[in-house]
């Protein structure tokens, strides 16, 4: 057996469920946002899991243990993230129920079809690719910015995998929620759900969860703000 | 000089520059509504304001004591309530600085042109005409339902109405955030700033304050949560 973990590599304990996950700090490594956008998203017992944009799986092998998804398909462009991804997966013998495709988000419907996902999750690249130059080979600005992908291109490829109320959650940044909003209705993925993530409860958030559910009324639901650290700054349970 | 205050009428003092209100029990009074409007809205001195279905002229009346507005002109379709509000407006002694037209939103940008305003302000009706038949005479009705105006009257009429770099203000109920931000955008109103308010940290927000520039760029800002009371039910300071 060839050793699963690579030089430069490290594992980390995931702290739930005994899992570990395989991660290269050269890389990008999964940050809050895998943990919260985990915790918001909604799998009934048996339904199927697209993760757009896997990186290194940690959606996926946290949706393992969190939810009874029958399956989760994670997603993800550059060859060698992908293939971290498969190791970490079998090092935690969850290669039942999750598979790891390497694949261009762009066409994902054209890619998965005729199937369809009762679920789509994402933890896409927040920042616009348009702001300076950025090397289209490091593996952080692709995790960052919309470089490979836009938001465009997830709503399109999620719409078309969904069918009428599967569910698609993502964690964004606030400051482009007009335009999430906008782009959501437009492609039929109806905001049904918010919940703003902030630091504290005096400061603005810094993340934003949001449920959309394919084909439903525009009607939606701001949940109670999430504060990460009360006023002494240690962490809320 | 006649009796300002009509049989049935009560007068409440506003706990600010000792302003007071004309308000008819029968019609529809003023709520924390207008408070927290009054209070997101930022005038410059000297700047012109709007305020679209003004009723008892509660946001004139406190914007005058909380800004230096060189004007305000308050927007009213109902006859009888327009003119409470010019009886208030004298009351206080703002006949300088307030003006209470009746007249109807849907007909604004004709009425007013060629004015623009620095700054629109509304409290509009929350709710979709569409629930129910109500009285059109109801004047509670008119103020809760969208059966004089509609969402959209509000914003064309506003669009019409303000320069590049002009300001809009609404408070509204946060179900209806996806239809307020496309219709905004969609109306050039761009939403630059937004605020939840809840009624207790861990609840939902019950009304949301918006900010929108006209011709501005799509970035908004989320605020920290306005929570009302505290966890012991007493109003925060």
């Amino acid at each position: 057996m060839t050793s699963e973990i690579r030089p430069g590599e490290r594992l980390d304990d995931l702290q739930i469920g005994g899992l570990e996950l395989i991660q290269d700090p050269e890389k990008f490594c999964f940050g809050v946002d895998a943990v919260f956008l985990s915790d918001f998203v909604r799998v009934r017992p048996g339904e199927s899991v697209l993760d757009l944009g896997t990186g290194n799986g940690i959606i996926p092998v946290l949706l393992s243990a969190k939810t009874e998804a029958r399956h989760i398909t994670g997603l993800e462009i550059q060859a060698d993230t992908a293939e971290m991804a498969r190791r970490s997966v079998a090092h935690n013998h969850l290669e039942d129920r999750i598979d790891i495709v390497t694949g261009d988000i762009k066409e994902a419907a054209e890619l998965f079809r005729p199937a369809f996902f009762d679920v789509i999750t994402t933890n896409p690249p927040y920042m616009l690719a348009d702001h300076g130059i950025r090397n289209p080979d490091d593996a952080k600005a692709v995790a960052r910015h919309e470089i490979l992908c836009t938001l465009d291109d997830i709503l399109r490829e999620s719409m078309r995998l969904m069918q009428d109320k599967s569910r698609f959650y993502m964690i964004h940044r606030p400051f482009r929620l007009t335009e999430i909003m906008i782009k959501m209705h437009e492609y039929k993925i109806e905001p049904k759900r918010i919940r703003f993530i902030h630091p504290y409860i005096d400061k603005e958030p810094t993340m934003v969860l949001i449920e959309g559910v394919r084909g439903a009324k525009p009607r939606v639901t701001v949940e109670p703000p999430l504060i990460i650290f009360d006023r002494h700054g240690t962490q809320e349970e």
